[in-house]
């Protein structure tokens, strides 16, 4: 029995970005047509040996190209827009995006040479893209970057908003979050809400951007050697801050970092820098001028070991070195995970002699993401029938979806979902449903490859870490050994303080390759035996390799 | 010409706690005698591959082992006594302890079958040790485990005062910190103090023991399922309070991890924890219980793997598992780098359904360590001559010799050292000074292995964890090769999703063996070939390992 009268349906299908910070992509899809919103990247974990990057399992979109009318950017960050050329590596996808993202963009592909088949828009919030069933546009927000925009995705069953990364700074620096749009697309009807969960756990409303800029004119007023100022390059609204602050007293602006220039130039460029010419200086004026003239903007505020505020810290950098009086402002919170390193980086400042002012001192940084308060805001202007808790960590997208139903969302409305779930939304249905899984495992990236390492890989790595190898290498003939096995180690033991150790395994090994076993089998028996030998002496568990050759 | 007529002199050398948190370990030292303060350890972070623990290099000690006097426990923390059982194994040392220290480096010692040996002796604030050049008493501070103490050496050239580790609590749990002895060891003369600067960035003064009680308590009363609070073992104050809290709420107490079980035993046979046998239940009655009347104590408030709180929240515990209702308490604060470990066990236990509430969200955790309101007091009762900031990092010791300076120590009287610096302080002589250094790198401890793992193991470790390894192995006869190279992955990549790069690796390898080179030339040639093409292809750096067989 096939039922011919068929019910409209869409789909929502969180690639990534659920249970979890990073590598957002949302699918919205109904029966002819596939939106994409977000495309992303995650930096790995420390126990993701070797991992550069993650990116989500494309294989979905790769399945359902022909359905697929483009890629939607909310902003530009990488967590947002980083998969982008690995994307476009399986798939030729139109992309629009905001004015900055698009930049971004743009420099990234040229860097994967990917720049020219890409086929680009750049849109603003007064656009809507329209397709045979969907039609796309976008409203206002604010966030850590300029050009930050919610999206509205038109179905034939109703409105989806996805909010993009937010809060609601009435003081921003750029223009101001548009209320009022929110306000008529709340009015309009929203079906569901997909928004921002990062902050959901912190209360109250978070600090504006322009708080910031005072404490930033304050602490720079009060120096009288050279501010070493360190924040994210995209955060092009703190950059501009910084130059003010330094215009205002009468600093110059050296820039260190390669992201930090590309920043400042697109940002120039583009408009969302104002700053003459005659505010950056070179290497050669960064010498000459007196120390209360100088401010230094650079990347590294994470404590990232190749940033230019760890080679400075180290003594590494070209053009800068600590000299007393410096001052050196984090202008940002250690993301979790990168505590150890701003700390290394901190210590080493302050041995090589410079001020240390960061997070824990003053309000020098400001979250781009709302807190609760901002959170239910959201939630009270789009009045959504359902809502879906984006971008965050399980706990947080709980705490989210708790907010939600304080604000009036019936709690059966509310869905706590995972990547790879599909969210059918289906005619005449008062809920939502989750029908199927589509693949959405972490795809890694280490160096050029893609995909080509996985759990046991990585699993083999985990061993070699932490308990370092051995292999040993033996000729027979006939079964008898010829020569003596070959035995090495790498991080393992120094061979030269632990000669007793080395010595009884080459003894325990000798006496193993006596039997006359089958190469498997002996291959085998030397892996648990040494295994278990080892472990008994010094407690390790070493990866072992064994390989015999019969010689004919 | 030789000076006969010798000035005194006393050597403060610290050989590890400086520019760290751990590992705690100091030495005063006169022409006669020297004096030991703490032994701890240290854990890794998560650049140290396989290292279980860190603690001091020891050779200084075992080189004056016949001045060595004795080893003064300051309090049970595993900083601060983790390293006994391994200095123990290099030399026979009395040990001064506090009782509950005590009872904790016994059991310790009995688990290294080192108890039998060991000369023990517990000490009170009444006591003085008197040795023939040096006096060694003690003054009762405050801090996150009973009996702590300060101790102060009185030498010949004056009093030498370490504070241990210590907050200022006027409402503790336990006795108050014993001010009018700490006045009047002010009042006769300090010459030098030694001062913990772990919390010399934090403002203000860190919250009362007591205030954490009443927050315990109404969290405790709010629930309507069962409580899961996890915290330190060795905060034996805390524990109480949870107990206390249970009591008052009519709930048992189930007791889950090893640790907590040995504090709770100790605790209670050495009076520190007050609550009635029938307070403590078994698995059986846990399951019999209903939930509201019942408490589960336990481990795992880092996030440690092996701990019960990380047991329970992935489902791996014997007896616990997450039900509906349950309200996780974590009564600690993530210590820089357990940050990702913490959350991943709050994210498991919120997708099991429990509660979690943290230190972010209540004031469900004080720390033990003063703030800076706390340290100034402590440098206004003592007025030293000579201020020396201990138990921190660079920045927290820095941050201390301020808080000192503005206390009235002249900054020429106060010395930021490191581990291994010998500060010299000679008759006659108005400052103190550096006069040398001695060993004090960190030690390395890998399952039963001490000092057999260095940097060169540990890079190899490095190096294998971010790109795996390839050996290469090949049997030659007169220089010519003898079958094919056997080639061998490990943690590198998929080997079935990149046969074509294992392929090319093996034409490669084959190619190069045709060149009759000498084996060690020819071994160096592979290497250098297969790391070029390898990061060509892939921009990964695995280790490689060659090696030659020339069959005779």
């Amino acid at each position: 029995m096939v039922n011919t009268d068929k019910k409209q349906e869409i789909k929502i299908i969180p690639l990534g970005g659920l249970g979890e910070i990073g590598k957002n992509m949302y699918v919205i899809e109904d029966d002819k047509e596939i939106v994409i919103i977000d495309s992303g990247i995650k930096f790995p974990d420390s126990e993701l040996f070797g991992i550069d990057y993650i990116i989500p399992n494309y294989s979905y979109l790769v399945e359902n190209a022909h359905k697929i009318k483009g890629l939607f950017i909310t902003h530009g960050h990488e967590d947002h827009i980083g998969g982008i050329p690995f994307l476009l590596k399986e798939l030729q996808i139109p992309i629009y995006a905001g004015k900055l993202a698009l930049g971004f963009i743009r420099s990234k592909l040229e860097e994967h040479r990917l720049l020219r088949e890409a086929t680009l828009y750049e849109i603003t919030e007064e656009d809507t893209i329209t397709f045979s069933s969907m039609e796309v546009s976008f409203f206002r927000t604010t966030h850590s970057i300029p050009d930050s925009f919610g999206i509205v995705v038109n179905t034939s069953m109703g409105n989806v908003v996805h909010t993009g990364d937010f809060k609601f700074d009435f003081t921003p620096i750029g223009p101001a979050p548009d209320l009022i749009r929110m306000g008529e697309i709340g009015r309009n009807g929203v079906l569901c809400l997909l928004s921002d969960s990062t902050n959901s756990e912190v209360p109250g409303i978070s600090l504006s951007e322009k708080h910031i800029g005072n404490t930033i004119i304050d602490v720079v007023k009060k120096q009288e050697g050279r501010i070493i100022f360190a924040t994210f390059a995209s955060n092009v609204y703190r950059l501009q801050q910084v130059i003010n602050a330094s215009v205002l007293t009468n600093r110059k602006v050296f820039i260190a970092g390669r992201s930090m220039e590309r920043a400042i130039t697109l940002g120039r460029e583009l408009g969302y820098i104002d700053a003459p010419d005659s505010t950056f200086i070179s290497e050669f004026e960064l010498r000459s001028l007196p120390s209360h003239e100088v401010t230094i903007l650079c990347t590294g505020s994470q404590g990232e070991p190749f940033a230019a505020l760890s080679r400075i810290a180290s003594g590494r950098h070209r053009h800068i070195h600590i000299i007393p009086g410096d001052t050196v402002v984090f202008s940002s919170s250690p993301i979790p995970g990168n505590g150890l390193s701003v700390n290394r980086v901190i210590n080493l400042l302050a041995r090589a002699g410079a001020d240390v002012i960061h997070h824990k001192l003053n309000d020098i940084h400001t979250s781009g993401h709302g807190a609760q308060e901002e959170l239910k805001l959201m939630i009270t202007l789009m009045k959504p029938k359902f809502f879906v808790p984006i971008h965050g960590e399980f706990r947080m997208q709980k705490m989210h979806r708790t907010l939600a139903i304080q604000c009036g969302v019936p709690e059966q409305n509310t869905y706590i979902i995972d990547n790879g779930d599909v969210l059918s939304i289906t005619e005449g249905n008062d809920v939502a449903a989750v029908t199927g899984k589509v693949p959405a495992n972490p795809v890694y990236i280490d160096g050029h490859g893609v995909g080509d390492i996985g759990r046991s890989v990585l699993n083999e790595r985990k061993i070699l870490a932490e308990h370092g190898m051995i292999s040993v290498f033996l000729l027979r003939k006939d079964k008898v050994a010829f020569g003596k096995p070959q035995i090495i180690s790498r991080g393992f033991v120094y061979v030269r303080q632990s000669e007793q150790l080395m010595d009884d395994i080459q003894t325990l090994v000798t006496s193993l390759v006596q039997a006359p076993l089958g190469k498997f089998e002996l291959e085998k028996k030397i892996r648990e035996a040494l295994s278990g030998f080892i472990y008994e002496q010094i407690k390790r568990n070493p990866l072992i390799i064994t390989r015999i050759i019969d010689l004919k």
